[in-house]
């Protein structure tokens, strides 16, 4: 029996880069390795050079290293689901978008700039070797009150980061969706009008 | 007298990505050049692959080029300062969040995503050697009505989209702006908590 091959290159309609074709979001992490410095630091650069509204960067991170209590409590705060995989990152770092400034004037484009941040980070995690898979099922009013946050900061995801793993250690009903191939809706429907 | 060399590369604390460090949001766009139409399909191929929760995928695009008149129309939508600039890019292209599906159950992620699928789109394109500037300041109800979207699609930013221009068309005020240093607060102020 041969061993099946995990290819997650994207089948794309037109060319694009390695590293945006490459990227996906696995649930098999490595257990035991640790978080690399270095590669979560430049992942965070990456973050910090995005793009934004009024150059206002509304995004703020929370980085919690496995075997530390913070790991622990953030992933108290997942969903069920998510707890039975994500343990094994070796950092879960929470994404929060800075919905208005400090003095209470809203920044309307916090969570679609945080979402450019969180892309970035992603792509250079990625391109170092590192895997990041976003999680949205969290308890927000939980996490929120462990990180004890103002209210205009707002925790919107929590990413996953750190080596790929075995699938072989995922429970069983997540391996057949770890290996099943990436879909996306063809570009024809996303392009709504073209002129 | 030397000619100003125009380096935009940002000053990183860590090593990232050329392509993310280089990446930047000019105001010069090249008004004669016709938006190159493998590069564009590229850059939006690249925002199909973004990641989004549940893969949803809650991002559709409306792509205008320049000399049609959806593009003279989406221009319009624009606020005085972006009309003074962005009718110079080959294409606009309009980024619709899907906040609600077509059963109108919410999409409460669908912005993020559309921040993500964005982000994509430009680096791609500055890979191949297009420039993106996004903006958040446009008539929101006003492109809603040109582009007759149902509530649930929410245009969120528009993309002007093109080739990079020569500085001395810009007007007086925001030639200064485009060669000043690309600014970024430290890393250190942005993660607010570590563990």
């Amino acid at each position: 029996m041969s061993t099946p091959v995990l290819d997650r290159t994207a089948q794309t309609e037109h060319p694009v880069l390695d590293v945006l074709a490459d990227r996906w979001s696995p649930r098999a992490y490595d257990r035991h390795a640790p978080i690399d410095e270095a590669k979560l630091a430049s992942a965070l650069e990456a973050a910090r050079w995005s793009p934004s509204a009024y150059n206002l960067q509304p995004w703020r991170f929370v980085v919690a290293r496995r075997g530390s209590e913070l790991h622990a409590r953030v992933l108290e705060t997942l969903i069920g689901f998510n707890q039975t995989w994500a343990g094994a990152a070796a950092a879960l770092v929470v994404a929060v978008a800075e919905t208005a400034d400090a003095d209470g004037k809203p920044i309307p484009h916090a969570v679609y700039d945080l979402g450019q941040a969180v892309a970035h980070l992603s792509v250079q995690a990625h391109h170092d070797g590192l895997v990041a898979h976003q999680m949205s099922g969290f308890a927000p009013g939980q996490l929120r009150d462990l990180l004890d946050l103002e209210e205009r900061f707002v925790p919107t995801t929590v990413i996953a980061l750190g080596e790929l793993g075995d699938v072989s250690q995922l429970p069983e009903a997540l391996q057949e969706r770890e290996v099943a191939p990436r879909v996306r809706r063809p570009l024809a429907e996303t392009v709504i009008a073209s002129a």
